[in-house]
Formats: C-alpha cells, sequence, structure tokens
C-alpha cells in the first residue's frame, strides 16, 4: 500500500461503493451468501491479500483477516471489524465503514512504524443485520455459541431456503476458505466455537445511528451501552371474505388488528420514551379484492432497561389482544429474538477515550444492536467508536458520513488498536 | 355426452378441482396465461370439443365455444358464461360454475331435444378477478372496447412483466386457436371489437357472494344491479430510518399513516353502509429494523349509488391527507378501476325471473363486480344467475355451494337459454 491514508481510504470506499447499490434509490441490498455478498468477500480477500494479511473463514459465513507480527503471533489477538451485509435498501456506512476503516487502521499503524505485540485481526461477521434468515447478528451468535447451530441450521430466508442449505450452496463466496489450526478461527462448522480463547478484545467502529455526537461537536465517540431489544412475529389470523359483499359487522379482518397494533406500538413508545416499529409485514392472499385471510408483521422494540423494553412489548400485545377479541382475530406473538442489555466493559470504554488531544472522546450510548453486544455479552472485553453522522439517518439510502469525519475515525481507531495491541 | 346431467356435472366439477388448488390452504391461485391457466383452457377445450363446439379466441385470452344450429346459425347469438381464473387463495366455485353449468346447460338442452334458434356460446372471459394485472374484468373490457388495447398493453403484474409480453408467451394456453371469420370473435389482437354484432345477450350464472338467497330460502336468484365499485391505490412515502435509534417524534413513517387509513376505511364504510378493505400491501424496503420509506396499499370500496361511494373514498382520502400531514409522510391516490352502478336489463330481469314452477325467482342487488356488468354496460342486454351460497363467503376457500343448489342452476340457466333462443 503505497498511497497516502486518504487516498487508501477512498480508493476502498469508491471499490465497494458500486456493489449490490439499486439504481432506482440508490440504497444497498447486500444480502448474505448471495452474488453480492460473494463480491463483496472476494474485495475483502483480495484487501487482505494486499497486506499481507492470512484469511480464515469459519463455517457460518464470518472471516477474518489476521496481521501477525514474528514476537507474539500465538497470544490471543485484538480483533476490530463490523459487517458488509446490510438491510434492504440501505445506507452505504452501516458496517461496511468498521471493515474500511480496520484494513485502513493497519495501514496507519504500519505507516507509523508501530510492530504489534499480538495478533490484530480484521473480522467480518456475517448476516449482521438479519436481513435474509431475520436474526440480526447471526454470524457472531454463532461464533460466540450465543446460538447453537442445532438451533440455526433450519433458519429459513423468505424463500423458503435454509441457513444449511445457503451456506452449503455458497461455494465461492470465500467460505472455503482454508481453516485454521483448529479447523476454523471460531472452530468452525459445528464444533464449539473457540472465539474466547483467541480473542483479547474486540472493537467495532460504527458510523453513529443518531445525532449525540453532532450535539455534542465531536467526530468520534465511545460506546457506554446498547439498548435492550428485541423482534417479535405478530401472527394475525381472520378470516378471508369477498372484500365487497361481506358486510362491514360480518367481518374477521386481521388487517384491521393489525392496524391498530402498530397505532398502539407507536404511542406506547412515544409515551414511554422507548422505541416501536412495524416495518416489516406479510399479508396473505394480499389480493385488492379479498379481505385478509392473515396479516403477519414484525415489531422491533427497544427499551432503556430491560424492564422498559418488556413493559413496552406486554402493553403493545396487551392492547393487540383486546382489539382481536373486538375484531372476531386471533393473535400470536412469538418473540424472535430478544438481547438484553448490553454494558460495554467500562474500564476499556475510559481507557480508550481518555487522554487524546483535543479532549477525551464523549462516551455515549446507543440503541442500535451491534455484532459488539454479542461479544460483549459473551464475556469477551468489547469496545465501540462511533463516528459522526450528521443527519443521524440509518438503514436508509440517506445514511452519510462526512468523508474528513471518517478520516478522523480511522486515525481513532489506529489509536485505539496501539493502545490495545502495544 | 352419455351419461346423466348430476354425472357429467359432477364429473367435470372433479376434473377442475386439482387444478391450481393449494395443498396448504385448499384454496385457488389460477391467475392468467401461466401454467395453470392452460390447463384450464385445455380443460374447456376438451370440453368443447366432446360437445361438438366450435372454439374461438381473440386476441386478449377470452375464449368462446359456439353451439351452431343448422338454421339461425348467421344470427346474433345467446351467450353465456363466467370465467376460470381465480383470486389469490381463492374458492372454487367463483367463475368455474359458470362455466361448468353452461356447458351442462347445453348438454341439458340437448337432452330436452331443444334446438335453438339461434348460436349459443359458452364464453370464458380472462383475468377476471384482477388478481395478476390489478384491473378486474380486464378481458371482458378490453372485448368491449371499454378498455382499449394502448392503455391496457403496458399494464405489469407484480414481477413487472406487461400485459402485452405474457400474451405474447402465452403460446400453448389455447390463445392461438384459429380466429374466425372477423379476425376472431370480438375482433381480435388491436383491431375494433365486434361483441356487440355477434351476440343478441349475455347470460351470467355465479355462485351468490352473500346470503340474500339464503335468506329467501331459494336456490336460485336474478341479478338487479350492480353497486359502483372501484380499486385505489393509496401510496404513503415517508422516510426510511433506523427503527431503533430514531426517536419517535423524528419520524416520518408511513405505516403509521397507513395504519390510521385503515382503521378510518372500516369505520367510515360502517358508518355510511357501505364496504371498504384494504386487502393488498406492499412495504418498501420491508425490513424489521428500518422505517418504511413507503407503504402501498389498495383499497377496494362500494358503494350504493355512485354518489355514495364518492363521498365515501372522499372521506377515506381526507381522513388520510389529514394524518399524512400529521405524520410528515405524503399520500398520493390513484383510481386505477372505478365502475359505475350497473343495472341489468329490468324488462329481462322479470323475463327470466317469472312463471316458474314453485314461484318466481328473487331478484336480487349484488355488491360484487361482474364481466355482466361490464357487458351490461356496453350495451348488451345482460342477466345474471345466482346459487345460493349457504355461508356467503367468497374469494376464500372457505367459498361453497350445495350440489343440490347447482345442479337447480344449471337447470335454471338450461330454461333461461330456452326462453331466449327459442
Amino acid at each position: 500500500m503505497g498511497g497516502s491514508m486518504p487516498d487508501d481510504f477512498e480508493r476502498m470506499w469508491s471499490d465497494l461503493a458500486p456493489l449490490g447499490r439499486s439504481s432506482v434509490s440508490g440504497g444497498y441490498f447486500r444480502q448474505p451468501f448471495t452474488g453480492v455478498d460473494g463480491e463483496l468477500r472476494s474485495w475483502f480477500i483480495a484487501q487482505a491479500g494486499r497486506r499481507g494479511l492470512a484469511v480464515e473463514a469459519d463455517g457460518f459465513g464470518n472471516l477474518v483477516a489476521w496481521w501477525r507480527p514474528d514476537r507474539g503471533a500465538d497470544r490471543r489477538g485484538v480483533l476490530t471489524g463490523s459487517h458488509l451485509d446490510s438491510v434492504l435498501d440501505g445506507g452505504a456506512y452501516d458496517g461496511p465503514l468498521g471493515v474500511v476503516s480496520a484494513l485502513a487502521a493497519v495501514d496507519v499503524l504500519r505507516s507509523r512504524g508501530f510492530v504489534p505485540s499480538r495478533p490484530i485481526g480484521v473480522s467480518v461477521f456475517a448476516e449482521e443485520e438479519g436481513s435474509r434468515f431475520g436474526l440480526a447478528c447471526l454470524g457472531s451468535r454463532l461464533a460466540t455459541g450465543a446460538l447453537s447451530w442445532d438451533a440455526a441450521r433450519s433458519l429459513r430466508d423468505r424463500d423458503g431456503v435454509s441457513l444449511e442449505d445457503a451456506l452449503a450452496a455458497s461455494s465461492g463466496l470465500g467460505l472455503e476458505l482454508e481453516l485454521g489450526p483448529s479447523g476454523g478461527w471460531l472452530g468452525g462448522g459445528a464444533a464449539a466455537p473457540s472465539l474466547r480463547e483467541r480473542v483479547e478484545c474486540f472493537v467495532e467502529l460504527h458510523v453513529e445511528q443518531g445525532r449525540d455526537l453532532v450535539d455534542r461537536g465531536a467526530a468520534v465517540g465511545v460506546a457506554s451501552e446498547i439498548w435492550p431489544h428485541g423482534r417479535y412475529r405478530f401472527d394475525f389470523t381472520g378470516s378471508a371474505n369477498h372484500a365487497g359483499t361481506t358486510r362491514m359487522e360480518d367481518r374477521r379482518d386481521p388487517m384491521l388488528t393489525y392496524a391498530m397494533t402498530a397505532l398502539a406500538a407507536n404511542e406506547q413508545a412515544r409515551a414511554a420514551g422507548q422505541r416501536a416499529t412495524f416495518g416489516r409485514l406479510e399479508v396473505a392472499p394480499n389480493g385488492t379484492n379479498a379481505i385478509p385471510s392473515r396479516v403477519t408483521a414484525w415489531l422491533d422494540a427497544r427499551g432503556s432497561t430491560d424492564g422498559a423494553l418488556a413493559d413496552l412489548v406486554d402493553a403493545i400485545v396487551g392492547q393487540a389482544t383486546d382489539r382481536a377479541g373486538r375484531d372476531g382475530t386471533s393473535l400470536e406473538v412469538t418473540p424472535e429474538s430478544v438481547t438484553g442489555a448490553v454494558v460495554f466493559d467500562p474500564a476499556l470504554a475510559t481507557r480508550l477515550a481518555a487522554d487524546h488531544e483535543g479532549g477525551d472522546w464523549p462516551v455515549i450510548p446507543t440503541m442500535a444492536g451491534h455484532d459488539a453486544g454479542i461479544l460483549s455479552a459473551a464475556g469477551i472485553p468489547t469496545a465501540m467508536l462511533f463516528v459522526r453522522n450528521p443527519t443521524g439517518v440509518s438503514h436508509s439510502p440517506e445514511e452519510h458520513a462526512e468523508i474528513a469525519d471518517c478520516l478522523v475515525g480511522v486515525s481513532a481507531l489506529a489509536d485505539t488498536l496501539e493502545r490495545l495491541a502495544r
């Protein structure tokens, strides 16, 4: 890597820019174990190769590129990275910024002449957004053992393809890389994960998904905690019938129960200062002239505490159940994933945030889930760096970060890795 | 056809039973210009062949099988029939009952030794439900000139396939049958329709989609009118963002505007004694952890008069627009099809309903649209016969009619054709 850091960063960024981008919306569709995922992995493997980093894959779609120093190569590593997948019609930064910044930070450290005392690994976790198999942080959950392979293998995407079949069919996506000493850096396939044995600590850099840093006038910050959050499937069942001939009072229309539930979720979250969203919906049979037989809707809920989250979901389910009784419909609620509060290692956060030119970095909470939360819950000391987002918009083609702030983020990540792998 | 009428009817019915039926719901998925549509057309053509009826196709997917007497073959014909397509996850009777009954009625008339004084045609109109291209009665609208080919050719299905391409690709679906003297019985392709020149009157037999006949204790009835009805696309546009990090008060969530609109539509229709349904919905990007950028919903509305329908839609749009203002979203409403009140030829209805053993048949209105409404609006004297539906359920796998009532329907249709083609 002979160029300057800004040039290299911008080149990596422009390499990634066209991959999986919709020409209609400008947003990204980077679902795991698909053709575009293969392109993203190829790009990552090529970037690792250019830097002489050794790439390992596990059996779950997770990748890591290791910078192994001559001395200390057998010590536990400092892991940094993020993910390359996107939500449906997502932004460019959520995920890739952490991967590109990690590679750029390796370049910065080398240009500084820094030699780490332990391995530094640049990681890419699979299916962080859960956009295909419905479960966020799928790769890191499997890698840490938070989710067993037996529970995960039969997860299905919207076309009915199982995770097991998707992985088996993913030849050419970089998943068939040579496995490491313990059968892959995370143990591979169905074996027990060895992540904790090989990783000293984890740092994830991420674009902020809010405006805390804007309000504080800071380009970067350190995460204190992640709010508890969960995904809950609401199956509203009624009775299909003719939209023209069925009297209003004779209907058992699940769309009405759903509609009231969506409004109730918003009102409950607003009143309690929490978050609730119905962003995904499936209607059957979904015909204009038929009352639906079924509406399936997914609630995304977040609370400031585990108790606040439980209270919020209980209140929404309670109102939905009452309405179902009045509509003659039925409701079944299935929690698909619930993640409790994550408090990142406070000593580590303080250590990373303190003693910088221009003052300490702010330490701020986030309401967004991340692989970092999964690794932290698995007992691995973990920290997150956020890069300022001028609008706070994320999970949208409008997501943005200024290039100057991104470069501050790379330097901050390099400083952080230096503190951790000195 | 050597068997008895009940046997022949039941055999035709059981031939059709498996075509396009979902093994999951038991409902039917018989969308036009698809593989299952080809099977349905092959069945119809074979049935016509067994009876020596000459099948003609036009360029729009409509079929007719003619019984031409030796004398009067050049007179305008009496047309009877219905459609073979279904809504998504529909019932067995809506459409096919009219086609099967028409074929069975021909058998009954022949067994009675009846020789018509003019041709009798058994018709199958294409895409009556509008389940694929969104416009109900597509085939009959094209056949009557109510819709021009130029306006229809670029209609697209949910996969983006245009009607023109679907028709061009429909080789083997019976659309390439030899065309009649005027380039097809309806003029064919882009030529002017000749339906009115060749058809004296039209009778459609249909399962009732309500319980009027149950309440009246009658197995069959005659239609008086069809309520005005329309389909309106509501495009709610907001701003995609992260479901976790975006404060409730900062959102522009089109799902909320939609949800309130769905409830308002129900309340307005209920209060006014009309009908309003949101049965079809598309959400973008439809991800659990993203606030939607867009919700598209289709309103099916029906009113007892043209004014009542307009008032109902105005009231719903008004409430939706107010809510959009409060939600920071925008709304665009596009009427995709609006069909005014259809009053069937009163003299014809009276003539068909009167003077039967056991008394006159009841004359009842319907809130459901039919090809008969399109032909009637085109100036063709038209009537409908309804067969009792014990539950009133339709557009659902639960749709049903008792076999005894169906056989009464066949006899009633035979009697009707005898009166019209004597």
